[in-house]
């Protein structure tokens, strides 16, 4: 089978770091063991630069929702050119916390950037690059935000609105609805159940794929 | 006459700190006092955090063309929508120190990226907002980066081949011979002799906003 890029999708408190633990133990019994990890916006020495102004601004200023979408794609074309691709191209599994998807959701849903912008932006970057695989973490905000919380403080992001997260969870769930490699698991479940749904997800899409190739 | 906004162009040793204050020399001549500077990349803390990163890159780590315009884009739609077009709205004139035409030049020209992209970024994040004034000084790259380097150590982006600057200034001039609000300036002339020119061509200029306002 040729090496695939596996991306872990949803919103803070949804459960991405386990669930990203999960997938690589899943890869390994299946006997890959060279996997590449990234995480968006970041993953290179660039990349994660841009991270910290999109994740906290500079002295205060407010980021312009236009700023930020930029941003967000600068770091993915950093990613996917230098990292991402190269990778694969080497024979590589790929597994990402958050890619592209967080931008359709999160600038798309949450900050209402026009449908038109976003599209040409990915394309421009992206052309016909997407993840063989998402899993995306569906989970109501209001319990998601309330397990993030408890854990650290907020970021800029993590500081807006509940009505912000809800349009995002609902930007998440169309385009999850309308992509047949986009596999929605529930995760208000208690972990292990989330941790065994992915398994069996994984599981299941990783045998297609041995069929198939 | 409502307030303009002016900018400068032209490569690096072509003097355009010189024409900035003589443009800023003028305009207070004629009794416009509110001038707001900006620079580009640059002029907002955000912007001037992308600016480091264009200018320095991040650990010798090599950018992508693709990231680099991306991050510059960013930087001008935070600087648009926060300072310039806020300032001409609250009636003060703007004197920008670099605008759009530098990555139509550099990006386009230097880097050889693709007309639909840039063309499609600079729709979606200037719309139809162009400036007023584009005085372009135009000097062959040989000469300017003998007087720059004359001045200061080199960055990332100054330490690219001559064949860069070449495409770079023919595009600056291919863009000016089509576009009736850009005007070339011969910067190969003793400074004050560009000084003589850049203030008959401003008072030209600006006598004829005044009789058509």
């Amino acid at each position: 089978m040729n090496s695939k890029f596996i991306v872990i999708e949803g919103m803070e408190g949804a459960g991405k770091t386990s669930a990203i633990t999960q997938v690589v133990n899943v890869l390994r019994e299946q006997g890959i063991h060279n996997i590449v990890f990234t995480r968006e916006p970041g993953g290179t020495p660039l990349a994660e630069a841009l991270r910290m102004l999109i994740k906290n601004g500079v002295r205060k200023e407010p980021v312009t929702d236009r700023a930020e979408l930029l941003m967000l794609y600068a770091a993915r074309a950093q990613l996917v050119e230098s990292i991402i691709k190269p990778a694969l191209a080497r024979g590589a599994w790929v597994v990402g916390d958050r890619h592209d998807l967080s931008s359709q959701a999160y600038q798309g849903g949450g900050r209402g950037i026009d449908a038109h912008l976003l599209q040409t932006l990915r394309d421009a970057v992206l052309g016909d690059f997407r993840p063989d695989l998402t899993l995306y973490l569906d989970i109501p905000p209001a319990l998601g935000l309330a397990r993030a919380r408890a854990r650290s403080e907020l970021d800029r992001i993590e500081m807006e609105s509940l009505a912000f997260f809800g349009r995002i969870r609902a930007r998440y769930r169309a385009l999850a609805a309308e992509d047949d490699r986009i596999v929605t698991l529930d995760a208000t479940q208690p972990l292990a159940a989330v941790s065994t749904a992915l398994r069996y997800q994984l599981m299941q899409w990783l045998r297609a794929q041995a069929l198939s190739s």
